[in-house]
């Protein structure tokens, strides 16, 4: 076979500028990974059957869980388990890796504007 | 529930400094993130039942495949399909986070002096 691909994400992010727009830049085991550049306050949701992953690139992100606010500055992760409620929040443009099961809706088990029914893979 | 950790890449990466020797930072969808330093030439391994994401951090980093050398940069990422034979190579310090199902050994289905048999919890 020939070798897997590589995946500049700086490239990648710099192909597009759509805001809660996530893009499919691979696959692994089963699951999507993601990136995406956000900017302003998403919708509560959670995801009832994948843990979702976020990796910050570069930006001013937090996540809102119902207890309070988690920073997550650039260089940072967290995972969010299954089935937990959160909303993303970003101070001005923030770029953003994520890992969701594949298929899984960004707006998992809550519909919403939001809502992006088919991805990109760049 | 409390929020979940925030994860610092860069300060996880500062408490340890032995090659080929990942720990694990965080656990998503039943895999295993997990940082290493690796330097020097690693062996020829593929893994059975897991993908294994690699997504370097700093330093020259390649993949060597049966069919040829791949160089992956800082800031890009590469997935290895299960089954796929290679041999992770580092010109100099490297730091990488990679994903891995979990219980995987590192070097997969190719026991060697490489070989962790289990893996420390960041």
């Amino acid at each position: 076979m020939s070798a897997p691909a590589v995946v500049n994400l700086a490239e990648k992010l710099a192909s597009f500028s759509d805001h809660w727009n996530p893009r499919i830049v691979g696959r692994y085991n089963g699951n999507e990974i993601r990136i995406a550049k956000v900017e302003g306050e998403f919708t509560w949701h959670s995801h009832a059957d994948s843990d979702e992953l976020f990796l910050v690139i570069s930006g001013d992100f937090a996540i809102e869980f119902r207890d309070g606010l988690t920073r997550v500055a650039p260089g940072e992760m967290i995972v969010v388990p299954k089935g937990v409620e959160h909303r993303p929040v970003a101070t001005g443009e923030c770029q953003i890796l994520m890992l969701d099961a594949e298929g899984e809706p960004n707006t998992g088990a809550s519909p919403s504007e939001y809502t992006r029914q088919t991805l990109e893979t760049l």
